[in-house]
């Protein structure tokens, strides 16, 4: 319903209207304090209102108040799915499009994915140089476990970024839970470590049949590579969006770096500690 | 509508009602031919239908087509997004829980994360054992770039399976598309191949001023592995679908974990061929 001037005054609907004492007027039937959008707010924050209040339509007015249109919820599942496509696109380091993958050509796939496989290829620069650097350091033995490493890091930090992510696009994250994600990843992680650097110990010795020394420095650098992962994947996706950056884009590949990065220098410092 | 013996047979709106002829009958009125899903479908496919045909509400039928509910599209919506947030989850090697973040314990996370890391660590064993075994052949110069390979790797892998993973859930993608999308990948993985080892090339020349034995075996290495990655990463998805495992579950951590091997043992073949 809208006044003389053209703004949202309430709604009513079809079955309201029917059940309705017929000598009722229309402002007695209809609920006023209607919730409505703006013509100026994000589609997906719209969406979200949608599934958080369980709404089959909503009205949309104009900077002064004026009913301008109206969405309904098939739009927004549309929307949704659309949002959702482009975190994911965004957390596998490929620039989002609307095109589905089997109508899109190669040289627009190719355009869509090359610039952050270059980026990213290019911020790998950090690990050949603490690698040229330390190989002295990493001798015999130690090498072969760089890529579990790393590995292991980078599956830590994807663990916990892609929850806050995906947490923070639901809503169920803020960035006033800052301290409570890192608290809990703190735990997560002492857990996790200890768990895997315990397992890896025992396969090491008994399995792979390396030395102590080895098989000590190895585990101790998964403890620290896993703490460190988990809280860089928990808090740079809470950082990146308080600073306006899109936390999506934040996610695996570039904690992956991170990770790598960081596991690397542990590693080598852990060997230096325990030569 | 139900005839007498509570089966389906057609719908018809408040709307379709008021605007009917008072003298007309329900089945003049009603939409025979009315899309229901039955109590055993899935909840996953029941969302798609949802989105595909732009739904408000769908009845359900049991067996015997007896109408026993109606879903309406805000109860999908919730079922979409559920479903999406797991399917985000498997493919960052999580154990999908359907409680928020912040009101799972620790021991909880805990033990949603750790069986997908330790799987996962114990199956870089692979590369490992490759290290141990090779790495008289990656003499000096050569290793510093392995976190560089690997890393190029799982993102280009990663690019390709998020793509279908998320094709196939939309329904964007059957597997009937297979050759489509091995095909697609071919072209999209050259391109991608040749474009970075060409940059690499040149940045091994210039910037990091490796020789030219190194910087060859590099780039030829970083083409033969996202030429590899990107065809894994595309078919993996759709076989794993196809066999009746969650095509989600293949996603970034194994995909990651087979093209570390793979692009070990072309690193390893190449430096020998071009030694």
């Amino acid at each position: 319903m809208i006044d003389n001037q053209h703004r949202l005054d309430g709604v009513v609907t079809l079955r309201e209207l029917i059940l309705a004492d017929p000598e009722a007027l229309v402002a007695d039937v209809m609920r006023a304090n209607v919730i409505g959008v703006n013509t100026h707010d994000d589609q997906e924050q719209v969406a979200q209102l949608f599934s958080k209040y369980d709404m089959l339509a909503m009205p949309v007015v104009d900077n002064e108040e004026r009913l301008v249109g109206i969405i309904t919820i098939d739009d927004v599942i549309d929307v949704l799915q659309e949002e959702t496509t482009e975190d994911m696109e965004k957390m596998a380091a490929i620039t989002p499009s609307d095109k589905p993958y089997l109508r899109t050509s190669t040289l627009e796939i190719w355009k869509s994915r090359i610039p952050w496989l270059l980026l990213l290829m290019v911020s790998a620069t950090f690990t050949s140089m603490i690698l040229m650097r330390f190989e002295v350091a990493l001798s015999t033995g130690l090498i072969a476990f760089i890529p579990m490493l790393m590995d292991t890091g980078g599956n830590s930090g994807s663990q916990s970024s892609v929850t806050i992510i995906r947490g923070l696009s639901l809503g169920d994250i803020e960035f006033t839970d800052l301290f409570r994600v890192l608290w809990k990843e703190v735990r997560v992680a002492v857990l996790c470590g200890v768990t895997l650097a315990l397992c890896n110990f025992l396969k090491l010795l008994f399995f792979d049949r390396v030395g102590m020394h080895v098989a000590a420095v190895v585990s101790l650098t998964l403890i620290c590579t896993v703490f460190f992962a988990k809280i860089v994947g928990g808090v740079l996706p809470m950082l990146a969006k308080k600073l306006g950056f899109d936390p999506a884009v934040m996610a695996s590949p570039f904690i992956t770096t991170i990770v790598d990065a960081m596991s690397l220098l542990i590693y080598v410092r852990v060997s230096m500690l325990i030569a």
